[in-house]
């Protein structure tokens, strides 16, 4: 199998794609292809030791970075680190790709480049959510503002055979996002996804509120674009902010240090459940190839598990899978 | 100033209802009128001194529940001690009303009994949101599910004058929910809110990431009220799964129990920086009366704030400043 990495991708660029790359081709029987400015990625390689016929090169004059414009950078940076990557999938020369760059370029990139798989109208990010029961899965989380109900059944569709080949949750328990259990809440499109969804042949179970995600109520959480992009936001801002109080609260005094001395492991045990690099990154489902999304902050230790997440995207032929359950649905049928 | 208490609403009533109203004749220069069922709140006020004068019973022969439909049980019940406190207002035999109860009754009521605004399209929910800063404003709470964007505009010029005048935030920054912060992110009616509300004459500061709520970036938090509930719920349900996963962390062994004692005080002032009961309850914005919608939980202490609420709201004339900004926006004119 051969996965390519952006390798100029991410805040951390090329330093950490190339140690990803490295624990990667170590750790699983994989071939890296590497895109981007080969003096730099082999500067970076030279620091470690390797079987140098797993890692290839693929050297690429421009970049795209985070200020780009999605559609236009796609379009005018046609020797871009990404651009040559979507390409190689795009013509099977790579089975898949992870990326830490620019979201929308990527996005853009994928819809562009790989094109749709037949008979799904928006593909979607489809990003881990940690809960206190284990992990659940989003989406989507963030790639289209605005949905239609056909796209919530395509998500559930996605969301559903990605749950159980990829990550493992058997009979994955799927919800629409809404804003009471009861049937007849909500917004029109969240009421119309419902009644679409309960006649799937995924394992719809109604609605869940917000409240009951993070307890892992469902383990495919369904909802547009933008209501997944609030529910990864606020969790992300509200974490950061109770450890922010806390730890006012917790140097307060003396006996208040000495405690939360005590507690430090403690802490440190909890900080680690929401570990994101744990899971690698969010697919881009829907798309006619395998695209991985990496958090834009990744570390070494996220890419390599970006690529075990592909390896296994592939190796459970989740496209294939996608395509056969979409078109018995007719979907394609719908408005 | 008089106060309308629905006796019979909320989790605890009458009994926290009769407390918070007793609490309040003695704190505040009220009077009080409890509606409900006058053997059992004559039960509960026998257990208490107060000043006789200061609250008054009208007894109705029925109660609005929780498993009630909203709009038919406003219709129905009319003996019950929601509507007839209602209609208090309505007929401006007192000045506002307090009602733990059926939430969507309640608005549902408000909307039949007391009207709209002269220009309010949708009247909408505006609980306040605890930040690491002191507090904002959210609205809408979930009275909308679906909006327009001429909705936005309301909510701004509503939650704005809420803010200054009844929290006491001076020039409050309002902002709408979104995906990004670029004016052009966003789903379609955030992006025409955001145009609306730039021309607007409050204190508009454009889009504000999930991320960047519970930090206090937006004092007014302005949204659909799907998002809103999405927002209240999973801060509520987050912060409660965060508290128990910390809790299991604590007790894993002797020196993290230790630790934990000594951060008892410290767990708890932090518990109190998020404790609603503060706060009252969540005006119900936009309807021509004051309306206040506390908890179902709520306590003794939590009805008397929401008194204290509901004199600020009278005291300081908020309907007629909403009338006044709305005529002057000519909101109606929009779609």
């Amino acid at each position: 199998m051969k996965i390519v990495i952006d390798a100029m991708g991410g805040d951390n660029a090329p330093s950490v794609t190339v140690e990803g790359a490295i624990e990667a081709v170590k750790s699983y029987d994989v071939n890296i292809i590497l895109t981007g400015n080969q003096p730099m990625i082999e500067n970076e390689l030279a620091k470690y030791d390797y079987p140098r016929e797993k890692i290839e090169i693929i050297h690429c004059s421009e970049q795209i970075t985070n200020e780009d414009k999605p559609v236009i950078s796609i379009r005018k940076k046609k020797d871009s680190s990404m651009v040559v990557g979507l390409k190689l999938v795009k013509e099977n020369k790579a089975d898949a790709i992870i990326s830490a760059g620019n979201t929308g370029a990527l996005l853009a990139g994928g819809l562009l480049l790989l094109g749709r798989i037949k008979g799904i109208d928006r593909p979607a990010l489809a990003p881990v959510y940690p809960t206190t029961k284990g992990i659940s899965v989003l989406i989507d989380g963030g790639a289209n503002a605005d949905c239609k109900p056909r796209n919530f059944l395509e998500f559930g569709v996605m969301g559903s055979i990605y749950a159980e080949k990829v990550i493992g949750i058997k009979k994955p328990k799927v919800c629409t996002v809404n804003i009471g259990i009861e049937e007849e809440k909500g917004s029109d499109v969240v009421k119309a996804a419902h009644n679409l969804c309960k006649d799937a042949s995924f394992n719809f179970k109604g609605n869940v509120e917000a409240r009951d995600i993070p307890s892992g109520y469902a383990d495919v959480i369904l909802c547009d674009g933008f209501t997944g992009n609030v529910i990864l936001k606020l969790t992300e801002g509200l974490a950061s902010s109770i450890f922010g109080l806390l730890k006012e609260e917790f140097v307060k005094n003396t006996f208040r240090k000495i405690g939360a001395l005590l507690l430090k492991s403690g802490l440190r045990d909890f900080k680690k459940r929401f570990d994101y690099t744990e899971y690698g990154g969010a697919p881009f489902l829907g798309v006619n190839g395998v695209l991985i999304k990496a958090h834009g902050s990744s570390d070494g230790k996220a890419i390599k598990n970006a690529v075990r997440q592909a390896i296994k995207f592939v190796d459970n032929n989740i496209i294939e899978d996608i395509t056969t359950e979409i078109t018995s649905l007719g979907v394609d049928t719908l408005e």
